[in-house]
């Protein structure tokens, strides 16, 4: 029985992105099933698979496992590869995983992902001072601890995954952090699976004006990716 | 060496209430490093143990692990014990505290844990509303798919560990659900793990007034269970 993992537009969905990527850099097999937001009153069609009415979510045969981490889990129980091997990595890169999980609000919120939008952020505010700086602490310290170039280690694993959509936002807002960081989004982008899903978003036709509008708020355009007609 | 887990009030501290309560229950010997709240600028005191300034952090010798739910799979690392053994039941108990984890905002935000007292909650927001339809069908899916009493069957998990302080808040602001499920919140309280948080929460002789503040917000208090001088 292959996987069915549900997403939203990979523009957008930056919660469908880390189980995807995850699948897809571990040679997963999965069926994705794709549901474009559609503006306000979402919820209607998440609910017909997710029982949180929210994306992503995995059925495995009779088997429903919703929210992204607990995916991350669940896959990991059969793909041991799915997290670190060594115990004080496989430690780490759950506790980033789990502070991404329910933290760095300012940048999830002040920063929505878009694939193909890249825009003049102008002065951060200050709780996105905050993130950033905890992020660029947080990257830096795996880095070193475990000697790179994936975040815990030698090997793309589940945090990577975690902190893929993060990536993302780095170049939409031209946010800079250090240069082991840096170079750490860099390969991220750059990594087979997540730029898969980044062209695959850039390639949608969907225009979803909630997620537009929350990401421009006013700011300048710098470069739009998709190619309209 | 014993794990050494930091946490805040136990009157207060949900988050620190989660692991703490699930080492107990497994009967997992631990050294307990209180830092009590102090109004604003919390944040020095809780950098010592922490990396992001936040209870609870679990040192394992050298392996500092922060993070709720990071440090509730450390543990079940040790002791599988920490979650359902059947395969489908710890699944769903992954999803259910994930979501603890990164959802239900309008009952954290609403009703700040407070082991002391009991409020009148008064007309609950469309926000709150909404968490509380969403908990109590989560509480009656698993209690009704695994067997009880327990939410992912018959021995407590990290799972009950996860939303322990959520019954401390249906009891603290009169909040009613199902039967299933106020018969599960009676359980848990009831529990010598979370029973034991309590009273030595409501033994403390701190008071951290953002908290109250937080807790009160204008309603009636109908009891607090602290004695006062
Ligand atoms: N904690 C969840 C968050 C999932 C989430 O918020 N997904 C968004 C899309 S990226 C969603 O489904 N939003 C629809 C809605 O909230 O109605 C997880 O980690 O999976
Ligand atoms: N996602 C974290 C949340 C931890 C958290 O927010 N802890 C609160 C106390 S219950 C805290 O340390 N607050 C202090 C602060 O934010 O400065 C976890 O699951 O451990």
């Amino acid at each position: 029985m292959t996987y069915r993992l549900f997403i939203a537009n990979k523009n957008y969905s930056s919660w469908s992105m880390r189980p995807w990527v995850l699948l897809r850099a571990l040679d997963i097999p999965f069926e994705e099933v794709l549901t474009p937001f559609e503006g306000a009153g979402q919820q209607q069609a998440f609910t017909h698979f997710s029982p949180t009415a929210k994306v992503p979510c995995l059925h495995d045969g009779e088997q429903v496992v919703w929210d992204s981490l607990a995916i991350l889990e669940y896959v990991a129980e059969g793909h041991p590869a799915a997290w670190p091997g060594d115990r004080a990595a496989r430690a780490w890169a759950r506790c980033a995983s789990a502070e991404m999980h329910s933290g760095f609000a300012a940048i999830r919120d002040e920063c929505s992902m878009n694939c193909s939008l890249t825009l003049d952020l102008d002065t951060p505010s200050e709780a996105l001072e905050k993130d950033l700086t905890r992020l660029d602490i947080l990257w830096q310290e795996g880095l070193e601890a475990f000697g790179g170039p994936w975040l815990a280690g030698d090997t793309f694993t589940a945090v990577d995954a975690m902190f893929a959509p993060v990536a993302v936002r780095i170049r939409g807002y031209g946010i800079e952090l250090g240069t082991p960081a840096m170079a750490y989004a860099e390969r991220l982008l750059a990594h087979p699976a997540v730029a898969e899903w980044i062209e695959q978003g850039i390639a949608e036709t969907w225009i979803d004006e909630p997620h537009e509008a929350d990401c421009i708020r006013g700011r300048r355009i710098i470069e739009d990716r998709r190619q309209r007609a």
